[in-house]
């Protein structure tokens, strides 16, 4: 370490603490005003002298190389081969409410397809007066609307059923993305075709070899639900259904199907493998409830946590997470730090929007002890997001799904994080 | 073209504007409902066969390779060489407001330089109480704040003053984008330096060979000016300015400094290169006006436009553009299809919000004819945008900087679009 930048180090937190500045490796005010060349802004101009590179050869950006650990990753055992996987999104390192496509999370169930634009259609039948067959640049001609959604796979936490088991939360909490989608309402596309009177469901299935059928009923199918193009500007990435998914907000990602092929209209549910040996919450006595599609009330601190230790000392620590709703919009979010004993309420960095990612930050000063950190949600419909305890009293520890329980993150005197349960 | 294609072709035509389904080449409804194998659902099916790629390859996703002509483009003969150049947005091909960091347009003076989080140092300097050194830790500690803002070079258009010049949106128009920032208020770590009462200006330099100062008043300092690390939720990218940028609302990118590395407060402002001979504003009598640091209201029709021809007959039409204001939000934006004579207010995606894009569409009924589309901004101060005209009879045409003008783009018969001027 230089000189300089030991001298540099501690300053920080003593300018923070409002420790006298003349306190031992500070940055004196005296040192810092002294006469040039002091070696710690002769350092500081020495980046001057650097030249960059040019931008053109590079004319769709990647992250820099620094940043190469912020990357989905998958976890290895979940599933048994990539062709039917998850990437979770790394929340530990993302701040704000957007998620780029680039690191958003992704699920797919038979790979990610490449198909066309030319290629792509999206046909309409069933109980309709008018079948239809749309080519994407028909898509485009119809009244556009642009919205920001979270999109929460359903056995987002469902790991943590069975008591605090992995330790991050990219990967407890990362099969979330959040992104402003461009689209047609389906509501538009149906009303082109004519729903019968008896069409009471729509059965929705992707271009995949899964298919990912799955069925939403016409109420919901008729309000907020998205045929979209694009996501934060931009055209669909592969990987989330490029060209065309179904974005069906504040509902269990599986039901947003990807590469989308065909919307029927029907009177009643399929009753599909994904709304019935998946998708399904499995209760305490072994019968299960199905048709649970809303995503509830939830929250959770990404910084600091497992991967986002806190790396100094005592004092000012930004604590921060992300809170969501399928319900509504998040009003409030708590924060704990001695495991839901005593609570605060969190800074939300904007008013909470409808099914959409809301950031919040306590602003703590650390007093360097152990914490049992928790956050707590709020929402429009008056719901609290539940305790563990809470949640297992109601359900059991056999389902998989709809977990949305408090997170606990232990923090040790040196800042580590840890995924523990509180009883 | 296969026979199905064929058939499928011009069938959006034909429901869109209620002509018989009979109608030549079209799917009617008969034939859509005929029993299966009707070889469009036959076609349609086949993509069901088609199992798709694992992810986990792909940490970090890119575009689909169908999208590759979406980039960052610049013109070559805007600046001598590389080190110092412009990258255009490819707004023509965007939509919705949040422009993805990989394709969002970046101007360099020397090139974009690689700075680490561990080597970057922030100096708080001049007319202080405490000049202080802050790392990158260190900003992570003070609380934070998320905004989506516009980012628009003081040249964007400039091209125009000479009369139509380019031939794309995003030439005329590209040098903008629009990223949610997360990061600290520029005030907060001048309140812990603790602003003498002579300290009216700050001048605030990049760790780039340019280094780029330039003066800002303290007032804007004060006020919503933010040291960001963020840009839709993840780091910088190395040509935004990595690890750390300023965010100046509403104001002209310039001043938006990458790299940042230094802020000095003083009691006047430096006229640096950045401020005197260039960013100035050349009248039509040869004097220069300066200081002209906000960005006025202004939009432009980003589809159809010469990047982006109609590429259908007559019938329903998005036409879909973006609007802005460095003097607040966006209230309202109409739209001529006859350069100009009449205007029809379009909607809004959503209401405007402060400093930040905003999205228009009109759902229009083309005839087929010519038109001469324009787009017309409103803001919440109650400015309009005005014409080239009204532009050039209080600024002459020497100007490079600052062209809000209402943008014309021709379209012909065949649907394709022109950069025109129209008197």
């Amino acid at each position: 370490m230089s000189d300089s930048a030991k001298r540099n180090q501690p300053s920080r937190r003593q300018f923070l603490s409002g420790a006298a500045a003349a306190g031992a490796g500070a940055v004196t005010a005296a040192a810092a005003q002294a006469a040039s060349p002091d070696p710690l802004i002769t350092e500081v101009q020495e980046w001057a002298s650097a030249t960059g590179e040019g931008v053109d050869a590079t004319p769709y950006g990647l992250p820099v190389r620094f940043e190469n650990d912020v990357v989905r990753r998958n976890v290895e055992w979940l599933t048994a081969d990539t062709i039917s996987s998850i990437n979770f999104t790394p929340i530990h390192a993302l701040d704000g409410t957007i998620t780029p496509q680039g690191c958003a999370f992704e699920r797919h169930h038979s790979g990610a397809i490449e198909l066309s634009k030319a290629d792509y259609r999206l046909m309409i039948n069933g109980l309709v007066d008018t079948p239809l067959v749309f080519t994407y640049a028909d898509l485009e001609r119809f009244p556009r609307e642009n919205r920001v959604h979270f999109c929460e796979c359903a056995a987002n936490t469902g790991m943590e059923w069975a008591g605090a088991q992995l330790n991050g939360v990219q990967f407890t909490h990362g099969m979330i993305h959040n992104m402003e989608y461009s689209g047609v309402p389906l509501r538009t596309l149906l009303e082109e075709a004519g729903v019968q009177p008896e069409g009471k469901w729509v059965y929705v299935e992707g271009a995949d070899a899964s298919s990912n059928g799955r069925s939403i009923p016409i109420e919901k199918a008729l309000d907020d639900v998205l045929v979209a193009f694009k996501a934060n500007g931009e055209a669909l990435r592969k990987e989330h259904g490029y060209p065309v998914r179904l974005v069906v907000p504040g509902w269990e990602g599986n039901m947003w199907v990807k590469w989308l092929r065909r919307v029927e209209v029907m009177d009643g549910p399929v009753e599909s493998r994904e709304e019935t040996s998946k998708y399904t919450d499995t209760l305490a006595d072994g019968t299960s409830r199905k048709w649970t599609w809303v995503m509830d009330a939830k929250s959770v601190i990404t910084s600091p946590s497992p991967q986002a230790p806190i790396t100094h000392g005592p004092g000012p620590l930004v604590i921060t997470g992300l809170a969501w709703s399928g319900r509504g919009h998040v009003t409030g979010v708590d924060v704990s730090t001695d495991g839901g004993i005593n609570w605060t309420p969190a800074r939300l960095a904007a008013p909470g929007t409808d099914k959409a990612l809301t950031r919040f930050y306590l602003d703590h000063d650390w007093d360097g002890g152990e914490m049992l950190l928790q956050a707590r949600a709020r929402d429009s419909s008056g719901y609290v997001q539940p305790t563990k305890a809470q949640l297992r009293e109601v359900r059991g520890e056999n389902s998989i799904y709809h977990n949305n329980c408090i997170q606990t993150w232990w923090i040790n005197g040196k800042g580590e994080a840890e995924n523990v349960e509180v009883s």
